[in-house]
């Protein structure tokens, strides 16, 4: 037998980011046949028509301006104080839910995640998620050895299926007694869909259902990393508002993140936000994700924090970010408003896109018709169930040109199969 | 039954951090009394006599002068291939071991010891360090059900105790089959104490012995987060030669920190070395180490890691940080050597003390004698055996005052224990 020196829970397969390596091969393509002639559509960030990383200025300036010190200092464990208030009062912008409510910084979004999910699951647990899903998700669940279920997103009609969520929560929380739910809402990562107030209406009811057996233990985790990517920045957080006043059993763990918002990826900044209705659970929510903070990383980037909190805190600032970040954001709505223009006229079937950096192409044998698509010139990421072309990234030019490229690809791939079968 | 929402093995006393309490009462005392009357000695990090953070200013006009882009992007999962190169180059200085050396960055030297010991240690393993030691090793390990057995860190000469190394060693390997060790030098937390060319001899010598039954697993975890401020910067790095050409059933892992050595303790940098003389063990640790990046944090500070690359690869910015940083390693030196003089001076008992931050002195009732010298206005950390004083933190002049302040409380403190006995 091969020696080996990891311990048995911690064999994986060796695999690059596969994300890494198709946007590595597409930038080889553009230098050798032109970057106009190559849409790369793998990048989950901002990119100008240019083809360069989209950074609000209003962000690097205060970045830069931030006394050494600032920069240089630890930050407290679970963030400095300053910070978790100004991530209340971005995330929620007036939204806040009545109850107890505990901010625990996190290297972004990811770091968030993994906090709520190992203090909130017990090895061996299924997380419920929807069948599309940010494959990251069960990377940090089964790292500690912890599976993912899924309910299908969406039903015939193209909207949250209620029904497989309600068939899949029942299934999990009457085998395990508690149920750890993520949904990534508004926005989507990879199919762009954002929960609506009335579907959120009839989680919730369920939920609630759900915990008049007092022994029953609900979290419900809500990613919102593309929340300022949504075409109305107001409407789209009157959601938070319903996490106030639910039953003492269910907790809501809101996922924030700098990354998207701020162009602030590289800078690993967010927060776990727990919201109660009881003060002890919450205080309890700060402690365990505090010690898990000091379990795993210590704490977080000091200037990051810094650069967020002089943001928020100050209005002419504040301002100035929102109309520098809204005016990529109407950029991004034309790119996607292209692409699904044109996957209409070429009758590409794509699934139900509302909001965000990703639009999501159903199909089958993804990564066969991705490796297709990059002799096309057309670099997207491959899924269990499809293809996610990140609108993010890519023109209102390329985006409205893709769907044909995509289109023809499924067609040959699909006269391939039958003429196989 | 109080309704708990986290798991079982999530619930932990609802503890602040010490360290950053005191911390906070010293700045008050300074308020009250004047900075020039109270001596803070629970910082971690370079502190001027005037009391403010250090930060070396070539790293961070190097740092401010990135490119927007080259902060806002995603690094890769396990770090930028620069940066890893960079990270070899400043640890080792030339002094590269022989073998397969792989590295894989982290969030500060935290993050190391978290992937290092995620993956080579199996739930109630216990994970081997000295007696005096950095309570986060314990918190990092028991987060996830690993335990900490200690040797005893010094003989009755004040030098490295082998004997007790040896015995727990055996100890923990027969019961286990594998064992990880922690050794923190030099300039170990809290003592200061260098483990000695000789005395790493011995280290791997027994470490040899033990490995010739090849169904033992040996994992040598070597945390250096003090390594620039050493004396002498080229003897203080000749060991690493020494983990060239082990017998493949030892994997040395260096936990390598920008925290102290570039003042970038907020950045959150670092990062695990892992060097092994098979090559297929050394991609193992590197793929199964990326794992875990990508379960808990994605991935780093980019801006951090872009930092320390331009500094290492320009020959001239890498001899003014070198200069720069010695300033402060020098006015450490004369700190230390004060404190000393000055236990020397009134008889007081301390560990013994080589290179680093912080001097311990060992006593009964730490937390107690804590609390006296605070109505002193001197504040220190108390230790499970004794107190720790950051000599990094505090003046010459107040380091060469602090020991008779510490002698007076500890004769007190002795006086009263016996009157009550």
């Amino acid at each position: 037998m091969k020696l080996s020196m990891v311990a048995d829970h911690a064999k994986w397969p060796r695999e690059n980011d596969i994300i890494f390596n198709l946007s590595e091969r597409a930038q080889k393509a553009s230098e050798e046949v032109g970057k106009e002639n190559v849409i790369n559509a793998t990048i989950g960030a901002l990119i100008d028509d240019d083809g360069n990383l989209i950074t609000i200025k209003n962000v690097y300036d205060q970045f830069k301006s931030l006394p050494n010190r600032e920069i240089a200092a630890y930050a407290s464990i679970a963030g400095q104080d300053d910070y978790k208030e100004a991530v209340k009062k971005i995330c929620f912008a007036g939204n806040d839910p009545k109850g107890n409510i505990r901010v625990v910084a996190s290297p972004g979004g990811s770091g968030a995640i993994k906090l709520a999910m190992w203090n909130y699951t017990n090895e061996g647990d299924a997380i419920l998620t929807s069948d599309w899903y940010w494959s990251p998700y069960g990377i940090i669940g089964e790292e500690a050895g912890r599976k993912v279920a899924n309910f299908k997103l969406f039903n015939d009609k193209g909207e949250f299926n209620i029904e497989s969520f309600k068939e899949k929560f029942k299934e999990i929380i009457y085998k395990q007694g508690n149920i750890f739910i993520i949904i990534n809402s508004p926005g989507h990562n990879p199919t762009g869909y954002s929960v609506s107030d009335k579907e959120w209406d009839q989680i919730l009811d369920f939920s609630k259902k759900i915990a008049k057996d007092k022994s029953k233990k609900i979290v419900l985790f809500i990613d919102v990393a593309y929340i300022d990517y949504v075409k109305d920045d107001v409407a789209s957080r009157k959601f938070f508002k319903k996490f106030g006043n639910l039953p003492e059993n269910i907790l809501t763990i809101v996922a924030f993140s700098m990354s998207k918002g701020f162009t602030a990826y590289g800078m690993r900044m967010g927060a776990a936000i727990g919201i109660s209705s009881n003060e002890d659970i919450a205080e309890e929510f700060y402690f365990s994700l505090m010690h898990s903070c000091r379990a795993n990383w210590s704490n977080c980037n000091r200037a990051a924090m810094s650069t967020l909190t002089h943001i928020v805190d100050d209005s002419k600032k504040l301002k100035s970010y929102k109309e520098e970040k809204n005016k990529y954001k109407d950029m991004l709505v034309r790119r996607a408003e292209s692409f699904v223009q044109g996957a209409k006229e070429v009758e590409l079937e794509i699934l139900p896109y509302r909001d965000g950096f990703f639009i999501s192409i159903p199909c089958d044998n993804p990564k066969e018709v991705c490796e297709k698509l990059t002799e096309k010139n057309l670099y997207l990421v491959p899924l269990k169930m499809g293809l996610r072309f990140a609108v993010c990234a890519v023109s209102e030019e390329k985006c409205k040109k893709a769907p044909k490229i995509i289109k023809d690809v499924l067609e040959e791939n699909k006269s391939l199969s039958m003429n196989l079968a």
